[in-house]
Formats: C-alpha cells, sequence, structure tokens
C-alpha cells in the first residue's frame, strides 16, 4: 500500500459545550496542523499516488473555509461540538467529495483510502480515516 | 476509524542483556517520548474519542511509576530487557487496565484499540499496538 | 553565556484591529507554543542556570492566566492587539517579574536576561529578549 | 503488533517526465528523510522486535547507494519517474532481501512486514509498507 | 528585542567543488527549509514586527527565483559553491533589498536585523545573520 | 555574521545531588539530542564555515566518550552535577579542543564561536555558548 501526505494549518475560534471539556467550554481557540494523507495500492502511470501539487492546492480549498473562523458561528456547525476529532472527519468528507469529483484529476480514481490527522499541539493530536 | 494521540515523557536508566545489545549492555539511559493513541469506529455523544483531559491524567499516572527511574532495580522489571517495545507494551497494558476500571470516564467504554509509541532519539523509535 | 528553555502551551480565541491583519481580522484563534530560555553568564552551586522545575511550574502559572481565554475579553488587553510579539514580551516580562519576586529560587538571582518564543503554527514563530 | 522504526537522510538530484509534475520537470533535488519500520506480531528472546543497530547499519547501506546521486544518470532508473512514493518502496524492497539474506540476524526471520517513509519536506511525505 | 520567522523552502540540485566536498563533488540535491527572521528593537503601531502576509510573501519570491532548479546552470551562480551558508547569505540579502524597496511595508523601514536559517536535513542546517 | 550547525544524540544515565533536584537525585538517564554550532564572520575560501562533514565527525567522537555510559561511574565527573548546562559546555570545550588541535581543518582556524545545545526532552532544552 502506497500513501501521500500533504501538510496545511487554520486558525480558529471555538467553544465546546459538556462538562467533560471543563475550561474548554469558554471560548477559546486552536492552531490545527492538518496532515490529509491519500492512500492506494498501486501508483499510478506517472508513478506517484496523485498530483501532490493538487493535493496541496485542494487541501488548502478545504481549509481556507475554515481559516481564521470563530466556528461557533458558522451555520453548517451550529449545535456541534467542532472537536478535534470532529474537525479531522470533517476535512476527511471534504477531500473525499473532491477526489469524486474529479479535482485531483483522473489518475486519483485509483484512490482507495483518505486519512487527517490534525495536530492541536505539540503534545496532542486527532485522526480519521475512511475508505473511498 | 477515530483516534486521538497524547504525548508525556520519562527519563529512566536501565541496562540490556544479551550480545545482541553491544554498548547498551552497559548502565546507560533514555528519554522517551511516550505518545498513546486511542482508537474507536465512532465518535461519543460529545463528539470525541475520548476527554483529552482524562487521558493525558492517565497516561500521566502511568509513566510517573517509570519516571526517574533505574528500571534495573524494579523488581517488577527483574530480568527482563526493558526495551523500547517493551515498554511500550507495558505502557499500553496499563492504560488498557484504566480503561477497563473506568478511569477515562464512561464513553472511554466504547474505545477498540491502544497504541504506544516510544520515541528514544529523533532517530529511534518503537510501536506496540493492541485490541481492547 | 548559559541558557536552559522549558515549553508549554495555550489555546486562545482573539482578533486584530488593522487593515494589515487582512482576514486576521476577524476572530479566530491559535495554539502558541511557548519557549521560555532564562540566561546567565556562570551556573551557580548546583551547576544549573536555574531550577528547570521551578522554571516549569512558574511558567505553567504564567500561562494559565491566558489559557482557554477569548483575549478579546480580558479588561488587561483592551483595545491592545495581542499579537504573537506582543504575547512574547507579556510573558517574559511576567516571568521577569516572578524571579525578582523570588519565585523561581535564590539562585535566580544571578539570572541576567530572559527569552520568550511562540511558535503560532509550524511556519511562524516570533520572540522576545529582554536583561533582567 | 509491535514495530521498530530508524531514521536515515539522502540529498539526490532528479528530474520527472509528465505534464503532472510542472515546475519539477526540470532537474531539481530533494533531501529525504528515510524512515524504516519493521513489524513482527511478538518479540524475540532477546524482547525485541529486531536488533535496532543492525536495522541502522542496513538502512544506511542501502540508501548509501542512492546518496549524493542525479537518480536520473542511474542506470536502474533509466526511464524512471523516481517519485517520492517509487523510492519508499525501492528502499522497503531492498531491505526485504536484506531480511531474506539473514543480514538483520536471525531473529529477524519472524519480521512480517516492511513500511517506509519519505519526507521530502515539512510538508510533504510518502509511505510505502508490505509484508515479509 | 522582538522578532518573526516565518518558513518556507525550496528544493534544488547543485554540486560542489572542492576535496573538501568529498562525495558532494558529484551532481546532487537538497531540500532547504528557509527560516527567515525580522529583527527590531520595538514593536510598530499595529503592535507587531511586520506584516507576517507580506513576510510570508516576499521570502516566497525570493525563494521562487531558486526553486525547483539546479543551480550548476544558472548563470548567477557561476564559479560559486552555493554552500548551504552561502545560500543563506544570498537569500537575507534578497530579502534585505526587499525591506529597503518597501516591499515589506512602510512599517517595515523601523527592522534593524535580519537572519535566514537553511536546514539542509534533520541534523544539519546553517545559519546567516546581518543588519539593515 | 555565519553559523553551521550539526546534531548527534548520547544516551546516559546519572543522578544528581542537591534538594533542588527532587526525584532527580535517584539514579535515571537521559537521551540528549546534541545540537554544536559553529560560527565565523566570513566563509572560507571554500565558500563554507567548516567542513560539515568533519564538524560531524568530530562532534561524533565527542559524544562516544560519554554514549551507553552511567556518568556517576566516570571518574572525570566524581563529585560532578552533570546537569545538562554542564554537559553542553563539556561539549563545547572539548570542541574548541579539537579546534585547536586542527582536527577541524585548517580552514577552522577561522571559527570565532561554538555553542552547543542539549535537548533533555521536546519540552526542556540547555545551551553554552562560548568565544574562540
Amino acid at each position: 500500500m502506497f500513501s501521500i501526505t500533504v501538510r496545511d494549518h487554520i486558525m480558529i475560534a471555538h467553544s465546546f459545550r459538556g462538562e467533560v471539556f471543563g475550561p474548554a467550554q469558554r471560548l477559546h481557540g486552536a492552531t490545527f496542523l492538518v496532515d490529509a494523507t491519500f492512500r492506494r495500492p498501486e501508483l499510478d502511470d506517472d508513478n506517484i499516488v496523485v498530483d501532490i501539487g493538487l493535493a496541496t492546492q485542494e487541501l488548502g480549498k478545504v481549509v481556507a473555509g475554515l481559516n481564521y473562523r470563530n466556528l461557533d458561528d458558522e451555520p453548517e456547525f451550529a449545535g456541534v461540538n467542532t472537536s478535534t476529532e470532529f474537525l479531522a472527519r470533517y476535512i476527511a468528507d471534504r477531500l473525499a467529495d473532491r477526489v469524486a469529483e474529479g479535482a485531483l484529476g483522473e489518475g486519483a480514481r485509483g484512490l482507495t483510502g483518505i486519512a487527517v490527522s490534525l495536530h492541536e499541539s505539540h503534545v496532542a493530536w486527532a485522526s480519521y480515516e475512511r475508505t473511498l
């Protein structure tokens, strides 16, 4: 199995609901390093998993929709705890949509899986992986 | 599949028995960066894998039992090569016990796997993963 | 010249005023890795710059006052752009106060400088250094 | 499942053929951080996955054959796009050969998988994993 | 003294002349992580060292002139050993020119120093610093 | 001012004397990442600070004398707290001796300073710098 991973980042504000979150129930924020991994069992005709330039560009578009925002104010996330885990899935699902739409090129049709990791600090991160 | 990972570290002394270890048969030491990963297929009602605060706290308790010690002097490890791999399993198994005891919260009942990685330097690390 | 550095982190929300900040004028957030460096020309009688345990503890206290907060709501920062550079100085000055109060131990009287770096992402950071 | 990973690096020149590569069709170069992971379900009699010293040494020998070279001039790679993904597989396969030849010790007979990751920068990396 | 640093990277081919370089006399390549630091004694009216967006953009323009190239073929570097140290100075000097031209904004007139570090691997890097 | 830095690491055991050290008074250990920096105001005739190969080799020799040892048993350190700060100076002074002996090449006569940083974990490090 092969994979390539590209990294971007976002800086957002949000708050959580639920006693389990303790002080993180207050409005605070995070820099998330966002690592998007694309997997496939065999390389394409160019000897690659996917065009790394397109992968970087599409990840950039997906995270641009979140960057420099207060997620508490986004209608899309009304009533949702935008936890690191949740955001990893959100980004992975948007990337899966892009692949299905052909935005990562025809060669990307061979992709079989996507994983997204979000580092919220040097001592904590979360991941979500799914098939395509 | 979702996961969250938290990082802590320990500073220990130990030695190894066996020619394969070369100069590491002498009493020496290591800083281990300890990364504990908790996995589950779906998020809980709070939209998380497990309370990251509790996960950090319980990892801290587990590694506190090893920290600032000469592992050669610990009765628990008598006659054991406390290799990086071995310590990864040791910590993963202790964390599994904590989950079973409910120390990571009721929501942690949904966890299905634990992985622990120990970085012994910037150029070498070991991992162990198990189901719950 | 000797120094020791300890690392902590905070997760905050804030916004900036001024066209130069572009989209960062919106309420957003950041994880700041906070590196505090303490300098002195000679080691103390224990062969150290300062008790690293106390340094870690005092840095922890200083950043706890900022953590999980929306800095826009803090009276202390009313009308202030809480830029990465500004926060580096803010933390350095609080640490300098602690040193002067003796919170880092009597040996810390020999410290001659403090520097604080805040990493706002893997591709951007800021620093402030001052004498004591 | 257990694993150990060792890191080395190479500095090479190469170029790519295919419009998808854009400016990387020009002769350029890369530093690749090379992480080689060895997996097995149970530890050997020494409580290790494989002798980390031998693993480091054999990885060093494999990458020495690529280091400080223009891959476009290597007969072995004539007509091949030496992408990061391709090189990950190339190195993994060479390491698998070494294991089969006994170069990593008799204990290494218990290894069941190898994975190789190549970091081409702080924001992009590729991996290949295979069974033994 | 305050500073901010922004990171970019380039992937280049080159070779060196001189026995001291050993195997690096052959055509090879490198990924350089490029960290550009801007210093000034006091913050500007916006409470910043320099607009981090402009700093990132200008660093990007400077390194774009080197990226995906064989430096041996660049007339500008004919007969020059394009060592890591040399390239650090080259980039620092180009950035100094941009500051003088006003490309980093009027506020950047207060900058007093620039430093550039190039990481050629996880185990080697070089720096150059100069006044403005 | 120019500099180059090379990284190596050691794994040692030791203990400290003095109440300030708390649990670190027990025999424990550390992995130290060792970064050695060499400075000079102008590059030599090869356009470098110092031969990075020789610098790596000489740093390797210096740290080999400490690696895989219990520093409490080394006569050289009898009665000495081998703190991270102390070891940074120890290594810097040994490297300065090597430079004076010509082990880093004739070109190294132009070096004007050495700095050594030891990372004892991902959250704590120490440095020492001196002139030549």
